[in-house]
């Protein structure tokens, strides 16, 4: 069983209101359409702080959430002195504090930092039709002078989800893998 | 089996008279020694470059060597725009291009950027003892959230080894493993 590899490069998603508060009316425009339905690379970026590190041009996605949240890689949290938790999007509580630059303002957040996990985006009908049921994670193999297995990659059940392989640029990297790559699934019952 | 892990963060070999070219008589020092016996992370740093794109503050370690070597991760060669290939210490026939600058000069290498493979430097009496005799490679099982196999780890033999795994950022980063970690090796006759 095969699936489509997005790779995840660092990415940040605001609430309407943080976002009004660092740009304004500035507005907040799609740029590109991601794998996921709906989601878009947007023409704003913001710099995430801590303390004195700093990462410059991070870009906002959209659409709007109903929460704020910074997703980087591990080689990100070093480079800002942070220790992130890895976990799902929007599981956030306990998550690492974080400050935002916008074009009019600094807003410090205390929580929303994270890694994300790895993660399968799948509806629950494809779970049914690939057999996937009643299993909570599979993992992934790799082949090449990189090769390996990746283990710990969640299934996102969600309807109007496109069938689609996430993992960060520190996974991608180590495993020397591109956005598009088709990728066998591993699943032990 | 277990075996203590030591990250690579990207760095230079180089032979003294290309050192002497971009540094002069000032001397390289030894600043701490490293695993392998003899190797040293030294007091001086070049700067490695690619057309526009660089990266300050690569360390040169020490003592010198008979070729000139860059070692760096996948996700830096993303930085610098090259596409070096995986391969042993030593064996640069046919990789990237690469250009140093020293306190004195500017020196572009016709060849020498690599990554690194995965691998463990072993003697082969302690090859023999842990009954690894006839096997060139190996895979390390990680647990936890980051959990995973990877493989093509290769033994190197030599002697006046210390026994030590060695992984770049990269998978050091995606699988969230530190210098100093105990990991536990899987060999397959």
């Amino acid at each position: 069983m095969k699936v489509t590899l997005g790779i995840s490069n660092r990415h940040v998603h605001l609430t309407e209101e943080i976002y009004k508060n660092l740009f304004g009316d500035a507005p907040l425009e799609v740029v590109k359409y991601l794998g996921q339905p709906g989601q878009f690379a947007s023409n704003r970026f913001v710099t995430i702080k801590n303390g004195d590190r700093k990462i410059e041009k991070v870009r906002i996605v959209g659409p709007f959430r109903n929460y704020n949240q910074v997703e980087i890689s591990r080689t990100d949290s070093y480079n800002l002195k942070l220790n992130p938790p890895v976990r799902s999007s929007g599981d956030i509580e306990g998550s690492s504090p974080i400050t935002l630059m916008g074009e009019l303002n600094e807003i410090s957040l205390d929580k929303g930092c994270i890694i994300a996990n790895r993660h399968i985006h799948i509806t629950k009908e494809e779970v049914i039709e690939r057999n996937l049921a009643g299993i909570e994670k599979v993992q992934i193999k790799i082949d090449g002078e990189k090769a390996g297995i990746i283990d710990n990659v969640y299934l996102k059940i969600a309807d109007n989800s496109k069938y689609e392989l996430h993992l960060d640029t520190d996974d991608a990297n180590a495993f020397n893998l591109k956005t598009g790559d088709e990728l066998e699934i591993i699943a032990k019952k």
